[in-house]
């Protein structure tokens, strides 16, 4: 454990867990849900408009980053905190995750990536310690550990070959480490029981300051998923944080939620909004629709954001046919400010004690679209 | 007159002025330059960030909302204001100038111009009458007549033959205006003297609320245009506001104010923003020049912009080389918070007496490339 992060469990309802992570930038609620900043900004928004809407971490990417503007850039310029003005902590991945995703243009070693960037196809080699050594550059308060995602479907050896491999890294991780950062172990296993508990095994034994799942929402069945989160989640550590990667579908988190996960990360709220996709207390509303044109009332009369508050529908559909940057901005505004939110009611659930009947509502509201 | 707009000259410094147009949505300082709001948003921004930066009256298209999203929707939505949640004073052009720019997709009559749309095709006629009721329905405070926008070059008689009916046009707007909804009439001639003398003495004969200059800084030599406007403005009444279509290059602004102009719009400051082109105390920025990329200074060290006090030239670099949406919001804020505050600083160098002072300085400063 480093001095850095400590979780703190308040208060358990079933498996649903509140929690606050102290950091040296700050607390953050959990279950938390972390909007992503890939290359140092949230698509649209400022620093202040995120704080204004309550997100207290957001999640930057190291591939990205490392490739634009890089690394040295960042850390010449005070660190990524100082870089884009944001005050509060940080989780950076490792990169692992969009190595992995760039298929035909890398090759795994059994010290690390090789792999041809996606902006210019220059050549590149992201090893343990260099996704380490990046991470402590940008000076993030959450590094996560480079590890292999598992594709799906993978055979059982595969998946035993794929998941040894995280292991070592994430050991290397651990001995390259020199800061006081955090260092998050990441889970895989595909979707074989015995290896998530084998891989989830050899983690805790290097010993990491949280643990996230990797490797899921990767095109598996639903089923699947939720079966994996099921077994997996029990198995990682009380006494420290549990993080859900990449997974951001209502339905998922509160699934998730609900068998202890604790963070979660997605660009679903950030790039539904720019796609004209809101959540609203309703359902899902396509603002593009042509019955919007008309209608003066705010999106979601349930809602206290600055879009609903100051604008109609006419007009956010409106700016949303003209393409205007503003549609961009206030849809983000007001799916963030959903999301928030929805985390904020669901910790307030988990205190009362009645975490099922806010995850019942909302599976049903979910289903709905407006 | 009507009673919604009343011009109080406050003070003259040779031929520049020093004044305030009173409106029932608040004052309006001028010389003052009004961003434009093409499609009711300035691109990028919200209203409340306009008023933040200085802003105290915008501009707004009727050929566009005409289009896109309708001038009734508008209407029955409340009108332009709000529509886009903007308080404050709101001029809207008559539709003239975009329609004449549509090259090979307009014929002119005596009655209006028929033309077809540039999104789809559609064909329309607008006519003065209709360009009133549209302005009428958006309800702005400063609505323009209906005119036609000389081309150049024109003969003689072409430009007579143009001017005749822009007096026409003219005449019936203010004979269709129902409201007290403030009338401007807009001064054509071309680059004839006697032209543009004879197109002012028509209009001020009808009688407006204010009196633009239209025609100018399309296509001419500048010092042909400082002609024109050097001889017109001077013959415009002293009592009445004076307007300078479309016109933003600082210098141009500068030689106006100088000859007596008080209003001004352009699309430069937005759109250069997005186009990464800065404008500085020391001169203008291109931030996608790679010495930017890891340089911590401040876009521009005299600015107290938020862009200028919360972010270093290399972010503003690295968003825009990401094209991020951040980027166009921050270089934006930037531009108009520089011209709001130049405009400013000259009203301040008019009231103090120095206005020839500010405008050597300034003339020497915006050559600079930096």
């Amino acid at each position: 454990m480093t001095k850095e992060l400590r979780f703190e469990l308040l208060k358990t309802d079933g498996y649903a867990r509140l929690g606050r992570l102290h950091t040296s930038r700050g607390l953050v609620n959990t279950p938390v849900f972390m909007p992503v900043g890939t290359l140092a900004t949230v698509k649209a928004m400022t620093p202040e408009e995120l704080e204004s809407m309550g997100a207290e971490i957001i999640l930057s990417n190291t591939y990205h980053l490392y490739l634009r503007p890089g690394y040295r850039t960042i850390q010449q310029m005070g660190g990524l905190h100082r870089f884009m003005n944001w005050k509060k902590p940080i989780l950076t991945d490792s990169g692992g995750f969009q190595v992995f995703s760039l298929a035909g243009l890398r090759r795994i070693r059994d010290d690390g990536v090789e792999f041809r960037s996606h902006l210019d196809g220059s050549s590149h080699f992201l090893t343990p310690e260099l996704a380490v050594e990046i991470q402590e550059a940008l000076g993030s308060d959450i590094m996560m550990a480079f590890d292999e995602c598992t594709p799906h479907p993978a055979s059982e050896s595969d998946t035993l070959k794929s998941l040894k491999l995280t292991t070592s890294w994430a050991k290397k991780c651990k001995v390259a480490k020199k800061t006081s950062q955090a260092l998050f172990g990441i889970v895989q296993g595909g979707m074989f029981h015995h290896l998530r508990k084998q891989s989830a095994e050899e983690l805790i034994e290097i010993g990491f300051d949280g643990y996230a799942m990797g490797g899921l929402s990767v095109g598996e069945p639903k089923e699947l998923m939720y079966d994996m989160l099921n077994f997996t989640t029990p198995i990682l550590p009380k006494e420290q944080a549990r993080y859900l990667m990449g997974v951001g579908d209502l339905p998922d988190i509160l699934e998730a939620v609900g068998n202890g996960v604790d963070m979660f990360d997605c660009v679903m709220p950030t790039r539904n909004a720019r796609n004209g996709m809101l959540f609203t207390s309703r359902g899902k509303v396509r603002v593009k629709r042509a019955e919007y044109k008309n209608n003066p009332d705010q999106l979601d009369p349930e809602c206290s954001c600055y879009t609903c508050r100051k604008y109609s529908l006419s007009y956010l559909h409106h700016l949303y046919m003209s393409k205007e940057i503003l549609s961009m901005r206030l849809n983000t505004i007001h799916n963030l400010h959903f999301y928030l939110s929805f985390m904020k009611n669901m910790r307030t659930a988990i205190d009362q004690g009645t975490f099922e009947a806010f995850k019942s509502k909302w599976m049903e509201i979910l289903k709905q679209h407006v």
